[in-house]
């Protein structure tokens, strides 16, 4: 057998795996598998550093199958090369209930798989992360120990989605040279050929951002190679455009996009086993196949196994420094040093912006914890994300602690993601919080897998004033707070911040939004607390003179007016107490008598956030009274707009006197 | 005085207007507008065709500040051009509030705004609309009637955020050739100069994408005119690079970002009127400039008269559709249109899916309203946008209705606000409901703006089965519902979605969301009603066969199951009844009684949605039973799913009865 033979049967295994899961599931996608099987091969078993049997060597190169659709690729090279959990009944029960061969590609069901897509340019924009963490940890630790590839196949809607070029723009200007992406170039997209939507000349686009790009045949191994082995010369990121036939192999749906979504039937199957000369019966690879992918999987462990001598002859404090942070762990002693600084602020008492109160318990974190690597979406004066200990990372210097993302939530969200899943940093970036909705897919993306993505939304009301409805958030905090496994934290003062900061780098599996003001506040939590109480997610914050009359919830900014509406309730007799909710998320967890006793029994509730009501029901009931937001905000100066739309001191307490008179 | 030191006084008029409402608001972004100025003089005075005194004018030339924070620049154009409603006294009022002159340029404020913008990229995504209106409307009704220029200024914001590619593909693939861009390339953003952020050739990106693109000096006004002249006969859609001083003549901020967005301070603005020979003082201009100013704001008069003369002399039928579809009302005897169509449906009681629903509603629709313009991002068969009579719109014809957007939402739904705000037509186009995420900051702002926008979002649940939870949308009904002034329509049948979708048409001010499923429902409007039941918001669908025990209140697919559950609460003997809830926006906007009556007081209440709790407290009360889901979903049939989340008619009615026997 050639080495060509060798290759096309190879590639034909992928294909044919593919073709049996997607049939036997009757769902997925057979073409992507199939047209990119030849980009696939070459990568796995020339190129690709890995051991499927240490499936998180720390120093294995990363492949990021953006285009997730074309799940069965990466199922068939995790089957085939190895990968213990991928067996062959995975395999059989792609896209079944429980199964590890879930329809799109899913953080934490098997190994070998770096990072959930299927939303598409997810993966091309957690990639930059991907490759930006390893120019991190590489000035940290040097050659010896961090020295890989991240390897993306992206496909048309990759390259359509607007996240691509947030991503290659900065994968650009940061020059991540060992960034390498195949652009499968199959001409096809679900409605039919790409020319019905799109005319881009992606080559030339490429090279605009930076990237050193080119032109192949994607099923002709040698020029796969040869543009890998080009791309590891390059001081630029590479973007190799493979052209492809969708469903190669097909007799009748090759280069369609029948091929594109669905299974290709028993005789598309059995017309393809014939085109490709693969004689086997579904989900079958011929002994002498199966072994030559296999020994591409083991091809990895000399270099895993140097790797691991160098790891060993490391200096010690290095290698338990690199470890703990590949492990996720904060230093020891982290939690001392924000007591520490919590002491500080019960005495001090800051009156300063929660942005502001973010940036001096980050001055502490950043000063504590070497792995933070801070950011911001071109907000960094606004979004107070930068402390003495993070000077910008550009590509003369990956060694320092900040990403100027610029104007690209998007990107930043999605290269945070990947920033956190590569390992070894621990990644926050800052927009305002009206921006969010920019940077959600992403977010979201971060909840489904559990990463520990940090999101500094500052500007979180119409407490920012002027600028107006368009900056002014109003239905964020209930659109964040919907999402699944995240949590949203608003504090109130310096305190809170602290506290929630210290809640979010101890969240490994939760990601979270810091919900920051632009405007002043006053301290209220003016004794010092050993306990982190933003931890329960609501706790009593000021006691009522008796058996209260009125339970006043609030968040942030509006604490101070909650408290402010306390005075004026209790001057008039009315017992009333304060809850602060610095995090719904971590109130719902607490137990049920916790709760009960936080809630309380006063027989007015009332809820004070300048967002709109929705969420909050589930604490002052349907019939607990609301001060907050019903619509859009408006362009004002802040002392203007409270009174305005009715957010005050006064309008709840009246609200709660008319309430209790009744 | 020269042409050019008139023009340079005219220019200076717009800096000086603008420096000084920053000031005396303390609050604003005067280095657009100073960088900017030139640019816009050249637009203003010898090309853009406009009438201030008739600001609707449909065959205007529309103008696009996509760098929304620069509103001074707009203001201060308004009021030199002697629109009405923009005085002196607003320019003064700047950023307060109740003023025209919001913080950013908002829709509807003052005439002569096009679109709100701020939120960077949106104004150049909808830019696309606008000038993909103007060929839909021009080809529907000739070059005599329509035959117009968009032309939009953007700053480094808008081309760095993702959306602007999926804009300036989409217009360079249309070959939009009366779309121009100015972008104001001053090499400054917020945290300092671009170069932190960007290395991107911005002139070979867009040549990359199908556009003429040039470098220029932003501040010769021979340049600029050459630039408009040039693109004015260009095939292809325009972008003008024109490099900028932002802060043009501040002595010490100029070419900064401290010239970005804050007030320059009393000295350097006297430094700047020093530097430019500008005697005057705030808010003043001389005589002859602010003439000169009006003199360009009255050119366009005759052309506006030529246009009417044209309109008067058209064909009358051709003159009465024109002005009705400007004036954005439907065909007389829509509604018996829809009202015939529902008495079929009553008839035919089709049991499909509402994505086909929505298509069979289309169909109706689309053949009888000739103004709307489907469309969706890539997913024409499965969003089911496409009907008998919306063939594709491409660049050699744009006399058709379907738009092949690519795989771009947010583009797409940036294009649609254009669309509608261009007037003329009625855009809606299609996702997946999982990635409205990608859409939102357009769907926010058709919300804000109060437009006719309509999205129709399938696959609305984790019944689309295995492809699993990155494609199935938990908390996005939550999500959109929190978006102000945004009504969300989830139809249980095919009348349910005829009624929505005459809803939506109908809906001038308020944008619309379809949330549709991807698997077939049963009939459950068995009867035909003369009256729009879904106008209700939420109606009862089954009544109790007596004192109802239970009321449960469902959507979309849930509608059947909660029908199940009413079946087999009554067999226990629990009278049951059943409220279907189309849209809880509807619903809110009901009078109490109707309300009240509508939530009625059966001692269990039960909602069914395949989505979280969020939102539903206010139908059910806190101790109401929601039968939905509480985190993400899963890879796996349709069959497995529901019950695996518990979603199931024997699970309502067990929690029923559980709560009835307590």
């Amino acid at each position: 057998m050639t080495a060509r033979d060798q290759h096309d049967r190879m590639a034909n295994a992928i294909r044919f795996l593919s073709m049996d899961a997607v049939e036997k599931a009757n769902s997925g996608h057979p073409g992507l598998p199939m047209g990119a099987a030849d980009i696939a091969t070459v990568l796995f078993t020339r190129f690709l550093k890995f051991d499927p049997r240490q499936p998180h060597w720390a120093d294995r190169d990363r492949f990021i199958l953006s285009a997730g659709h074309g799940s069965m690729l990466l199922y068939s090279l995790l089957y085939l090369t190895g990968y213990e959990d991928m067996t062959i009944e995975q395999i059989k029960s792609f896209r079944q209930l429980g199964s590890k061969t879930a329809g799109h590609p899913e953080y934490g069901h098997a190994t070998g798989i770096e990072t959930t897509t299927g939303p598409l340019g997810q993966g091309l924009g957690n990639s930059v992360g991907f490759a930006l963490g390893e120019r991190i940890m590489n000035a940290a630790f040097g050659n010896d120990l961090v020295d890989h590839h991240t390897y993306v196949l992206a496909g048309d809607g990759c390259l359509m989605e607007g996240i691509s070029q947030e991503a290659i723009a900065l994968a650009g200007h940061l020059k991540l040279n060992k960034l390498i992406v195949f652009w499968d170039d199959n001409n096809i997209s679900i409605d039919g050929p790409v020319s019905l939507a799109d005319s881009t000349d992606q080559v030339a686009r490429f090279k605009a951002s930076g990237w050193n790009a080119s032109l192949i045949d994607g099923h002709d191994p040698e020029a796969i190679a040869a543009a890998i082995e080009a791309a590891h010369k390059s001081d630029k990121p590479t973007m190799i455009a493979c052209k492809t036939t969708i469903g190669f192999g097909a007799p009748t749906r090759a280069g369609t996009n029948k091929a594109h979504g669905s299974p290709l039937g028993a005789e598309e199957i059995a017309g393809a086993r014939k085109a490709l000369g693969w004689d086997y019966p579904p989900f079958e690879v011929p002994a002498d196949i199966l072994d030559a992918w296999r020994k591409a999987g083991q091809a990895g462990v000399k270099a895993r196994e140097a790797w691991e001598g160098r790891l060993a002859k490391a200096d010690a404090k290095l290698r338990a420094e690199f470890e703990r942070r590949m492990r996720g762990e904060l230093p020891t002693g982290f939690d001392a040093t924000i007591a520490d600084y919590k002491k500080k602020l019960a005495a001090d008492k800051p009156k300063v912006a929660t942005r502001k109160s973010s940036e001096m318990a980050l001055e502490v974190i950043n000063g504590f914890v070497p792995e933070t690597i801070g950011g911001s979406a071109d907000l960094t004066g606004s979004n107070n994300t930068k402390t003495s200990q993070t000077k910008n990372i550009d590509a003369s210097n990956y060694g320092e602690r900040y990403v100027h993302y610029g104007i690209r939530e998007h990107g930043m969200a999605a290269a945070i993601n990947g920033l956190t899943l590569h390992g070894g940093v621990i990644p926050y970036g800052g927009t305002f919080l009206c921006f969010s909705d920019y940077a959600r897919p992403s977010m979201r993306l971060a909840s489904l897998m559990g990463t520990r993505s940090i999101f500094v939304m500052t500007h979180d009301s119409i407490g920012l004033g002027e600028d107006g409805p368009t900056h002014q958030p109003v239905e964020h905090l209930a659109a964040l707070r919907a999402i699944p496994n995240h949590n949203v934290f608003r504090p109130a003062d310096a305190t809170e911040a602290a506290e929630c900061w210290q809640l979010a780098l101890e969240s490994q599996k939760t990601p979270s939004t810091l919900a920051l003001t632009r405007q002043n506040l006053s301290a209220v939590r003016t004794e010092f607390a050993a306990e982190n109480l933003c931890g329960y997610g609501a706790y009593e914050l000021a006691a009522a003179n008796g058996d209260a009359a009125v339970t006043i919830f609030a968040t942030g900014s509006e604490v101070e007016i909650a408290l402010a509406a306390r005075d004026k309730l209790q001057a008039h007799g009315h017992p009333t107490r304060v809850v602060s909710v610095p995090c719904f998320e971590l109130f719902d967890k607490q137990d049920a008598a916790y709760r009960a006793r936080t809630i309380g029994n006063a027989p007015v509730k009332i809820a004070i956030e300048a967002g709109i009501r929705q969420g909050w029901d589930h604490l002052i009931g349907i019939d607990g009274i609301f001060i907050g937001m019903t619509g859009f905000g408006a362009s004002g100066t802040i002392e203007q707009l409270y009174p305005h739309f009715g957010i005050t001191a006064d309008a709840a307490a009246k609200a709660a006197e008319a309430r209790l008179h009744k």
